[in-house]
This record gives structure tokens, sequence and C-alpha cells, in this order.
């Protein structure tokens, strides 16, 4: 049990309400930041299934599983303020269902199309409830320049929105493996864009943006996308996707471990 | 000879200190907005040589040389505050070189790659000197979302910058005229990315944003790019370069009058 609750009623309330919370880079101790950034290029050196590519085949979009990978990810994702966050907003006894560090490089990083995250959970692994949150610790600045996150305010408390399921591999990536269409830009679950454009009109668009050191934390369902990265300044972020014990994956055929993680222990916070 | 003088003097050493002014949405009369606005479906439908369409081969993308084509195009290019404006940048006796409305569609307007206007004009149409200014009349709200122009500013000190030139045809294009190379997303003239960096790192970003009707003027010669609209709202603008008559395009092979008007008479202000 942790006993740190390091958010404000205002900040949950705020939460549940916009379908995020963005908290400035006081959060986090400021070794964390430089600990985490000084692990990345390992994390990318890997080649392999967790590694996958931009479009141009050649720059590095995203690495999967990096908290089973590497230590400073695992003891992030163990820190007591973050754990003590993601308890007050999804209940206690959590672990990573998936963690990621998406690079988003200058003039390289695609942009990502509308979408919710949970239908992936809900399809893919077979995760009951979207009872899941999505932390993300910027690892630059994030600027409107560099491809931020948008978000569609209030847009997650639509549940699974009305959209079509995209068949085959996305263009640039057909000699993948099957899952890695759950990974890309073009998303396999589209959302209609008279859906998007209403719920913009009423929510409002809002680009997460902040110092690096500041940490996103937003709803698996709440409607978001991202432009490409045209700067010419990287725009780095760790994710960490948590889930609780209580709402495990129950697919049949599950995804690889990396992308949907199998082993359900509730994280304790680093002492 | 036009006596409106609109702009302050230190309105015009912005304009040469960064490359690019903004002026608010009161710099033209309210109408006008309305009128180019009401015209703009009749520009969009011609179609022909002058529309050019986005990579998808469905949305449009730009009409070019609608100041030739349209009367309301026609008569705000004569507006004294807007012809003064250009006057005290680049002096008496100017003329429409080139025009385009933008459209910028909601979830298809591209991304344009980082360049510089005056090349083309240089290298197509033999213009001699970059003395020409680049007039933008924001037909919708410009916004972070919906694909602004980014500038750097001051860049263009920089005069015409390093990079290689794309030979052959854009992807999607390959059976348009050969000029259409010039008018993509693709740009035909690209420049390296150190420099780009180098050029960013010094003046900064900064996206050229504000309610419809802004008017903004930029340098042929400041480096600029665009994010595309990835958002529901669509993002007009209409482009007016103006040149001087004593500046004139001297290409013996010259690109489409819709490209690179012949009919250099300086323009005399509406009554």
């Amino acid at each position: 049990m942790n006993a740190v609750a390091p958010l404000t009623g205002e900040q949950v309330r705020a939460y549940a309400r916009d379908g995020y919370l963005l908290l400035g880079s006081e959060f986090l101790a400021p070794d964390v930041l430089a600990e985490v950034k000084g692990a990345v290029p390992m994390m990318l050196a890997e080649d392999g299934p967790r590694r996958v590519l931009e479009r141009d085949g050649r720059t590095v979009r995203s690495v999967y599983g990096v908290h089973q990978t590497n230590d400073v990810v695992a003891r992030v994702s163990r820190l007591p303020r973050l754990l003590g966050a993601v308890q007050q907003l999804i209940g206690d006894g959590v672990y990573v269902h998936q963690s990621k560090v998406n690079v988003k490089a200058p003039f390289a990083g695609d942009q990502w199309e509308w979408h919710q995250d949970y239908i992936n959970w809900l399809r893919c692994d077979g995760i009951d409830r979207p009872d899941l949150v999505n932390v993300a610790v910027f690892l630059d600045e994030v600027n409107e320049f560099n491809g931020p996150l948008t978000f569609i305010r209030a847009s997650h408390t639509e549940g699974i929105l009305a959209g079509s399921d995209n068949d085959g591999m996305p263009a640039g990536y057909e000699e993948a493996p099957s899952w890695t269409a759950t990974l890309t830009a073009t998303e396999k679950y589209q959302i209609r864009h008279d859906v998007i454009a209403d719920l913009a009109n009423r929510g409002g668009l809002v680009n997460a943006k902040g110092p690096a050191g500041s940490v996103l934390l937003f709803h698996p369902n709440v409607l978001h996308a991202s432009a490409p990265n045209i700067s010419p300044f990287t725009r780095g972020v760790l994710l960490l996707v948590y889930n609780t014990v209580r709402n495990p994956p129950r697919a049949s055929d599950p995804r690889p471990d990396f992308l949907a993680a199998r082993d359900l222990v509730a994280l304790a916070p680093l002492p």
C-alpha cells in the first residue's frame, strides 16, 4: 500500500472532467529526467521486434517494453509519487501493461491519427474495462512545433467512439508482424471525421506542452492525435500504461509480452 | 502614387529584422473578409491547371492566379492600405506576380516542407532581386492545430540557403506538368537540415497565428514550413505575392501566366 497521494482533489476532478492532466516538471525529482534521458540511447540501440521504425524505414519511432528491459525505466515505474498519482486515479494494485519510448525525431517524426487507446487493449488484449491510465514523461521540451499530443477535451466521456476498422497492414509495413498494425501512425480503428469534429467543437482542442520532465496523465478513451515533428528539435516521451491487477488481459491469443505484459504483480513503491 | 502608409516605423523595422510582420484583423475593413470568403467556393470550383490537389488526389490544395480570374481578389489586391503597406516595404510601382488561395482542408491539408520562396522566382521566372513581399490574408482563424505557417525568425537575412535540388517529379504528381514540381509539398529546392537547425537555434521558431482577417506580410527569403492540418477546422489563406515593375521576370521559357504574371502594370489603389 502506497500512502503517497500527490494529486489534489481539484487535479483528480480535472482529470475526470477533461480526460488528461498535465503536471509540471517539478512533479518528479530533477535527477529522474537526466537518468531516463541517459538510458534512451541504450533503449534505441536494441534491434528487434520491440523497435518500430517510421514510415521512412530508417528513423526509430518507438521502442516497446522498456520497463521490462531497462532498469532505469523499471525504477521510474515504481517512483512513489508516480505510483501514488496513478493509484489515486485507478485504485490500488497497479502494474505496467505497456511501455514505450517515442522518439519523434526532428524533421522525421510522423503524425499519429486521431484515436483512442483503449480499443486496442480491449480488442487485442481482452482487457474488460478502460480502468487504465497513460503516464507520459516528457524527455524534451514539448512545444507547438515538435508534434505535441493534441487532445479533445472531455472526449473520454463518450466511451468507445463510432469508427471503422482498417483491414490489412498499413502502407510501408506490409512485411511486418500482424500486431504491428496496432502500433503505427495509420490507426487500425478509425474514428469518423464528423464524430471528431463534433467532439472538437464541444470540448475544444488542447496541446499538451511543457518543459522536459513534465508528466502528463491521460485517459485511455480520450481522443488524441499528434502532428508530425517538422522542427529541428527532438520530442522524446516515455510512456507507461498502468492497469490494475483486477482488470487483467484475457485474450486467448495474446500479443507479445512487450505489448501486453503478462506479469500481473502489483508494483511496490521504491523505498 | 499611393499616399497611404499604414505601417509604423517600428513595424517596418520589425519586418526587416524578423522577415515577417503579423497585422491584426483590424488592418482590413470587416467586409473584406466576408467578401473574399464568399468568393472562395467559385475559385475552388474551377477545374484546370490552376488548381492543384493534395497528395490524396481528391482534396483541393491550392488554386493559383485568383487575382486574374476573380474580381473580389483583384479588388483586394488594390486596397489602399494593403498596397500602401506593400509599397512601404518594396517601393512604388507594385503588381501581383503570383496569387493563390490555399485551402488546407480539415484532416487532409498536407505539410509544406522547409523552404524559401524566392529561389523559385529566381530560377523559374528569372526575377533578379528578392524585392518581393508575400501578403497572406487569413480566411479562417489560424491556430496551432490547423497548420499555421512556421517561420524561422530572421532567416531571410542569410540570402539563398545551401541546399540540394530534388530532381524529377514528387510522389503522387508523376503525370502532372513539370512546373507542378514547384507547387507541391515536396520542395524542389531542399535546404539542409543542419542549416535549418542552426538558424532555428539562433532565431527561434514562430507560428503565425491569429483570427480570420489577420494579414501576414513575409519576406521571400524567410525560411518557413507548415505542419499538416490534423484538426477538424479549415485553414484557408489568400496569398498575394507583390513585386515591382522594376524587377521583372526575365525567364526565356516562362511558367504559365497564372504562376508568373506577365502583365507588369503598376496597380492603382482603389478609389
